[in-house]
């Protein structure tokens, strides 16, 4: 009987890092379009975000089944909300992937972002894909030194959010409030998607350790 | 023993309600902080918060508890992990009123939202204290009703986002690219308010038939 949950249980880890993956090139079909402009690669993001869902809830089922077969306590019990509430924010991260995809088939044919922002949303892009892909090796080795590191990257994030805002409210800016807007909303996209990438990673570490990271 | 069970589940929701109601407070003073540019009014919002989060780890306790204790299955199940996702989200609502303060307090002495718009953004933050307050609502009576009713009220907000969209790309918008940053990512703030308010309003319903509702 505890076999059988280990093995399901590893089962639905798997499956995490699978959903990972997906969001991961969502992440980075996602930016490609919003630099290029180009409509086919946002619909892409767009429609595959269904499969996300679909992966989501085969997980939760998966959970609800070990919760309700298996009946687990403690230390058990707790990794498996914990995968219910990694799986949510993975789905999550998807949708944000999927605010991004829309802001640049809207600007279609043009490009959302004017050319000398597009050094630091391409920046962004590249944060989160990375930290995206740093979640799934973590969740996949358990290794709760990586885990922790990538809180450092967040700042990174935070920094070029920063950095965004300095360029829109630069006196040179000469692009106008649309695509300010556009990208102030966009910088809030990433940066939700790497708040995500940390608390999911720092539930790795409680599934390992049962603790929170400090300062989490 | 199961009579224990459901007197504890009782419980959860009363709590439940009781941080419903901190945020129905932490939208209404920050959106007050917000028209008005007061500063110890956005910092009673900012150092709020901390009451939520410790109500949100109150219940989490509980619910691990009940999860652990008395080891629900099916319908009981379901609803202690419905609880879960809730409170989750209500903190959210929480963290999301704490980014409308934060705007306000990073203009004091001036207020962030210019004249024009902000019969727009009043009625946001009306509708959005509104919405808070009929899910408090919803959970103490568990209205299905009510709770289906409460999609609609999305409905105004994604309209009054659309209008201050509007505003900000008029010819005559006269107030530069920082307040229309400010003012679209102040939408979005009260956007994810009444996202997660019908989110959790849904989460009663499927609590009280077991299905969520259609198109959830």
């Amino acid at each position: 009987m505890r076999e059988a949950f280990h093995e399901q249980l590893d089962g639905v880890f798997d499956d995490l890092a699978g959903i990972c993956r997906s969001v991961e090139t969502a992440v980075r079909l996602a930016t490609q379009a919003l630099l290029s402009g180009d409509a086919a690669i946002a619909e892409q993001v767009i429609s595959a975000d269904a499969d996300i869902d679909k992966a989501k809830e085969k997980i939760e089922d998966t959970c609800f089944q070990l919760l309700s077969l298996q009946q687990p306590v403690a230390g058990d019990l707790r990794v498996v909300v914990s995968a219910l509430r990694m799986v949510t924010e993975l789905e999550r991260m998807g949708d944000l992937s999927v605010h991004v995809a829309k802001i640049a088939r809207l600007r279609v044919p043009d490009i959302a972002v004017p050319e000398e922002v597009r050094p630091t949303l391409a920046r962004m892009g590249e944060v989160a894909e990375d930290m995206v892909c740093r979640v799934e090796q973590i969740i996949t080795t358990k290794d709760v030194e990586a885990a922790i590191e990538l809180g450092r990257a967040d700042e990174i994030m935070d920094g070029l959010r920063r950095q965004s805002f300095a360029e829109l409210f630069a006196d040179e800016w000469a692009h106008g409030v649309e695509a300010a807007v556009d990208i102030a909303l966009l910088g809030r996209y990433y940066e939700r998607i790497a708040d995500h990438a940390v608390s999911v990673a720092n539930r790795v570490v409680y599934v390992v350790t049962g603790d929170f990271p400090v300062d989490v």
